[in-house]
């Protein structure tokens, strides 16, 4: 089967691999309908050092039960499911709280750019879409079913962890597919004002569909200036981060109101940051935000995308095969393409 | 009139002073009943460059309004009042959202440990207690009165920010007067469990007293060892840091679990701290806290005091008159005193 494997920075290559097996009496193996590359994944593409040995990717998936362990009593051969990015047993005291990505007996998902793949702890990670033929369905459905799997939900805890509540405003910093998502996620909890920060007006105009009321190309200072005019000069309730990077940290807190939410969402590529009176401390300014516990969220979300409440798919621009996925990662990271598809029948 | 002031480390004065007057149409003038030392003076007291200029010192007071500005009409001459350690309009947009430590018209007192002070934005921030004569009251209701000023109300603060909900389990760093009123403020709002982390018995023995039902005098990573050993593996839903230094921050999220809320109350004595996948990010971990808006919380709390629910007064351990209030500060910054008050009849 066909696999993607990164060797070091910039270099991604499809590889013929064995299909995987059950290793566990929970596990599955799937076979893929579609995946897809994640921002995130463009980190490793920047910085991972070159090894003769590469490592797998992927880790978004929406796919077809090919065969259960005998442990396995949740999904059955022929189920047409999503995979969350974590894999958690839902039944521990963690996943009862709703921070499945936190399980002890879970993981995340590092295999799933592939035709075929072993999903561990399957009871409680495969959900059941239920009633959707994937040969059938729309192209537009199953890629919002596929951004059940993490784009969407993610920007959904960014806005969840926060607490928008209906009424307030909310700056969502950063215009890629995660940001976007955590646009549609704040209009549907309500917000009142949303001030997309984001330079790219193909993604910017995706955002004002998705609920953005305001777009702010600046940034930095001028940026920080743009939105305390548009806040009445006290800031925004809720600061949605979807980048990762040290500079939009700075600008959320510069940004937030007293008493406001930052929550993260984009994986932090520092470790320190300012936390002190100059800039949480003193304004009580909260921080919150983390890996998505994605399986809390996809019952509601699944209702949410065939109900016709949302359409978060808009954010895939490209859809390619296998062969083609080398050249998917080099799209998304020079932004020729917002969200790049995998079809395994391309 | 006698006054506080700081001229440098460990450089306390008692000055004569004249008294001050009104300066501004919301102002009052108000002779102090009860005032006293805070731990955060200790701050200056430990690292402040020595100044032929002395600071003025003190933010916690109970008093008898003495005289007010032509727009005050919140109090009147002859009132007892209680004076929150940062004065606000509490109209603006930010004080409605309960956050008056940042209203943009506010500030921190800085005068208090004096017979008299001046209170600016008297309507916004003065607050009668009704039904006492501060000439009759027991020591033991002013003391608690006092409390309310700040240290009780910040323990308050931290356990509110952190959303304590019946049930939980809750970490206090710390076991100074703001430690212990964090451990009776989480008590009211209903913790099951109340972990106390200080090593000074009879500072933890009133900690027991307020709530507390374990204490973990260990501390790094023994403490951390302890506390995870108390909560099943998982660590505690919440942790009140009232330390202020890095050490306390960082077993703070090392005691914390998936999802769990830290709401710092001692005053950051740092700048960066780690919030990255290690720290804060990777187990969705939420940092709270900051000033506390003493405002917002002071009429429940002096309804709890005159009722008897709660008698924080009891982190104060000793008494002193003007005159003695560098000893004071040397009592405190020993540890031989828990917090003291100021009696200016003494």
């Amino acid at each position: 089967m066909k696999a993607t494997f990164m060797y070091g920075a910039g270099d991604v290559r499809v590889e013929d691999v064995d299909k995987p097996a059950l290793v566990e009496p929970t596990d599955a193996i799937v076979r893929t309908v579609r995946t897809c590359i994640c921002g995130s994944d463009l980190h490793p593409y920047h910085q991972m050092p070159a090894s003769e040995q590469g490592a797998p990717m992927g880790h978004e998936s929406i796919a077809v039960v090919e065969e259960v362990g005998s442990e396995v009593t949740e999904v059955k051969p022929g189920d047409f499911v999503i995979a969350p990015f974590a894999y958690a047993d839902n039944t521990c005291e963690i996943c009862r709280d709703g921070f499945q990505t936190a399980c002890p007996h879970g993981g995340f998902h590092s295999t799933l750019q592939a035709e075929f793949a072993r999903v561990p702890q399957v009871n409680g990670s495969l959900v059941v879409v239920p009633g959707v033929d994937p040969e059938t369905a729309s192209e537009e459905l199953l890629a919002s079913l596929l951004t059940l799997s993490d784009v969407y939900l993610t920007g959904h805890h960014a806005a969840h962890m926060a607490d928008v509540k209906p009424g307030q405003s909310v700056a969502v910093v950063g215009d890629g597919a995660v940001g976007l998502s955590a646009v549609l996620a704040a209009k549907q909890l309500g917000a009142e004002q949303i001030i997309l920060m984001g330079r790219h007006t193909d993604r910017t105009d995706l955002g004002r569909e998705f609920g953005a009321t305001d777009v702010v190309a600046e940034r930095g200072d001028e940026g920080v200036a743009k939105v305390l005019e548009l806040t009445g000069g006290h800031g925004v309730h809720v600061v949605l981060e979807a980048v990762g990077h040290m500079p939009a940290y700075v600008q959320s807190y510069e940004i937030i109101r007293p008493g406001g939410v930052i929550s993260r969402v984009g994986v932090p590529q520092y470790e320190d940051a300012p936390v002190g009176f100059g800039s949480l401390f003193g304004k009580n300014a909260r921080l919150a935000g983390g890996p998505a516990p994605v399986r809390a969220y996809l019952e509601d979300a699944i209702q949410q995308v065939l109900d016709g409440t949302i359409n978060p798919g808009k954010v895939f621009d490209r859809t390619i095969g296998f062969d083609e996925v080398p050249a998917g990662y080099a799209a998304m990271d020079g932004r020729e393409a917002l969200k790049v598809m995998v079809d395994p029948a391309r």
